[in-house]
């Protein structure tokens, strides 16, 4: 199985040791399942690789856009990391999950002023600055609070996670944050050295997604820390906290490549030490942003089976009750899963399906010739390592009420997210 | 402008007589507004097409996929249209809006037994019947409850309307409905007719999106009727109704062709009456089900400019304060928009700008190298020809409330769909 959370018992699936049938009998399906136990782990995983690595001197945030809602923040806050929001609804999620605002990081390459308001008036750990005109408007707002802000500035380190080049023109051709390589990121630091009420801590990249490699990370290092380098040298002021981002990879299919959670920091670790050394600047505190690492291999999608559609020699399409309103990551990206017939899980995968979804959309597949058991109308599929950017992208599309959320735990389950009902769909129309 | 109803006065867009700046103000942004009288006109535009070219034998169904909340339901039952759903929660939708559930027409690959039952328990008038799987349950569904049950039958006529060739393998490979040349159509007919609590009206099929050009729908009525021609031979069974679907297209750009509503139903009428006359078959009842062609140009999205980045020699990003998560297409298929400043509106288009969104996500892009008037922070865009499957694809990735939606009409405005709070995007957290 993909996760070791998973695992087969008398033909059928169990995760955290709940049967997936009587999950879908319980609470019906479309539903999303996640592991307690696994979202965990996986937080320690992040955590320990900085107890171990660094000397502890780090934050992991946890980047909650790839699943966020009250309970992750509690589990977030118990398991003693921190979290990155993006939005005023995220802050306020996390804010009534009783999350200290302390260890919030606030993202996005458009904040609004509300909510740069709101991120100050309840006192947000970091504001990761996007651009000038945000500056401007983050140094306004504080001052009339009476605050003095810690931002980090996002730099664009002009580095492709997947080639591992130094791409001039590629992730320049960003809509966030500044360009390392044209001065730009220099001269926004300057310049928020000039504001009162703006206090610099950090420098933040974000370089990938779905990485699978760790030199894309400790080249990270090196380009940034040309920049700590520079300003140090030039302004004479030195950067606290050194920020890397997310985009750390997972398993969605059985032979994906899977690199350890702790691996990344473990490299890391040894060219910022190095690096730092050499160059007589600072060892950072370092933070990282791992969201889907953490949510999507906790996560499944239960499914029943509608009809069985088989098209000699073209396809078969085999129509479940969820959709791209549930799992948009196919129709987004063609993106790939693993799936499995839950009540035939000791089975062989003897079939090719493509797995169709109820929307009104030819485009609303969750998979495409994806190998399954031999399934019937009334089975319940599931797809694997959905904890992630699933509920998180979820839409109404043909008015569908979207599905609950159940964390399972040592043979337990509890709804998480309640089921969307039609009442829920036209509770604002007027 | 791309369509009538938008007038600029005193280098203001206005919609309907009410400017987009003031609506910007007064209800906040991103701000979706459409103009109820083009709605209306769009619909009356389809209706009138029968009365003229076909003896008003036919039914125009709004599509409400396309944009689907109470008021809507109201319009087209005020305009004497009927509308056609494709899940549980469009018909709930309607039917609490007052529609009578005669004029509705249930679509969907995968109803779910649930949607049957409901659909059936509330008469609704034609179910479209999509695979046996569903014919089989529908008969059982109908015959507890005591019911005949008038369906339709989606049929894959296999046209390919962008090069209007009968393409063997192409639309055969759908996950909707019967395949005509494989004679699994033909067989569903018969079938059908074993059963006691199904009453088989009509044939449907729906040949594509967007569609520019009424060759296209001529050519699904000649193939439909090589099946409506070989049921009454063979079967000795009259087809009543010919349901063409919908695909009708919009303009979406300045220089987008477009085909007046009329054109569509008025070349059809002459090959059906032609055909029917020839081969001695009843006049069907036509059923046409347009939804963006109604809603798409009656809408527009407003967004307040925030940050503007400029890319020497790349790109310069406009980022917005709405995203993917209020207009989804350009994300999913690299959909092509009209964008203007509001608030400059008689300005020349003298530059080029990409229009990113706030999410943080990399493709969260609304339209790429658009030309647009000069614009800086807390201008007021326009994005045109929004109306349809922007609201109804809304989601709340980020926790993003999703935005309002104010119909206009003679100079007033008015909300019809309430703005998402944070307080609704935790509503069912537990």
């Amino acid at each position: 199985m993909l996760t070791n959370n998973l695992t087969v018992n008398n033909n059928t699936l169990y995760i955290g040791n709940v049967s997936a049938v009587e999950l879908a009998k319980e609470y019906g399906t479309p539903l999303y399942v996640m592991d307690e136990n696994l979202i965990r782990e996986n937080m320690r995983a992040f955590k320990k690789s900085f107890d171990e690595y660094y000397d502890g001197n780090g934050l992991v945030c946890y980047a909650s856009k790839a699943f966020s809602c009250l309970e992750i923040y509690r589990i977030a806050k118990e398991e003693g990391v921190g979290t990155d929001v993006v939005s005023g609804g995220e802050l306020y999620t996390a804010l009534k999950a009783g999350f200290d605002p302390k260890n919030v990081v606030f993202h996005g390459n458009n904040k609004t002023i509300e909510e740069l308001e709101y991120a100050v008036s309840v006192n947000v750990g970091r504001i990761v600055v996007d651009n000038l005109t945000e500056l401007e408007n983050l140094n306004g707002i504080a001052q009339k609070a009476n605050k003095i802000v810690d931002i980090q500035f996002r730099i664009k380190p002009g580095i492709d996670a997947h080639t591992h080049d130094f791409v001039k023109t590629g992730q320049i051709d960003s809509k966030f944050g500044f360009a390392l390589e044209t001065g730009e990121a220099f001269e926004a630091v300057k310049k928020s050295l000039e504001y009162n009420n703006i206090n610099l801590k950090g420098l933040h990249c974000h370089i990938g997604s779905q990485i699978m490699d760790t030199e894309p990370f400790t080249h990270a290092v090196e380009v940034m820390f040309t920049l700590i380098e520079k300003i140090k040298s030039e302004l004479n002021y030195e950067i606290d906290e050194l920020n890397l981002g997310g985009g750390f990879g997972i398993k969605y299919l059985e032979n994906d490549d899977f690199i350890p959670y702790n691996e990344y920091i473990r490299e890391c670790s040894v060219v910022v030490k190095k690096i730092a050394k050499e160059k007589n600047l600072k060892v950072p505190f370092i933070m990282i942003e791992p969201g889907r690492s953490i949510a999507a291999p906790a996560g499944i999608t239960l499914y029943t089976v509608g009809a069985v559609k088989n098209i000699p020699d073209i396809r078969k399409y085999v129509s479940i009750d969820g959709s791209m309103c549930d799992n948009p990551r196919y129709a987004l990206y063609q993106s790939t899963y693993e799936a499995l017939c839950a009540n035939k899980a000791a089975e062989e995968k003897n079939d090719i399906i493509t797995l169709a979804g109820r929307c009104c959309e030819s485009g609303d597949l969750i998979g495409k010739d994806m190998p399954l058991q031999t399934v019937d109308a009334g089975d319940i599929i599931a797809v694997l390592a959905t904890g992630a950017y699933n509920y998180s992208m979820s839409l109404n599309y043909n008015r569908l009420p979207r599905p609950a959320v159940i964390f399972v735990k040592d043979g337990k389950s509890r709804v998480v997210i309640k089921r969307e009902t039609y009442e829920d769909i036209i509770r604002n129309d007027v």
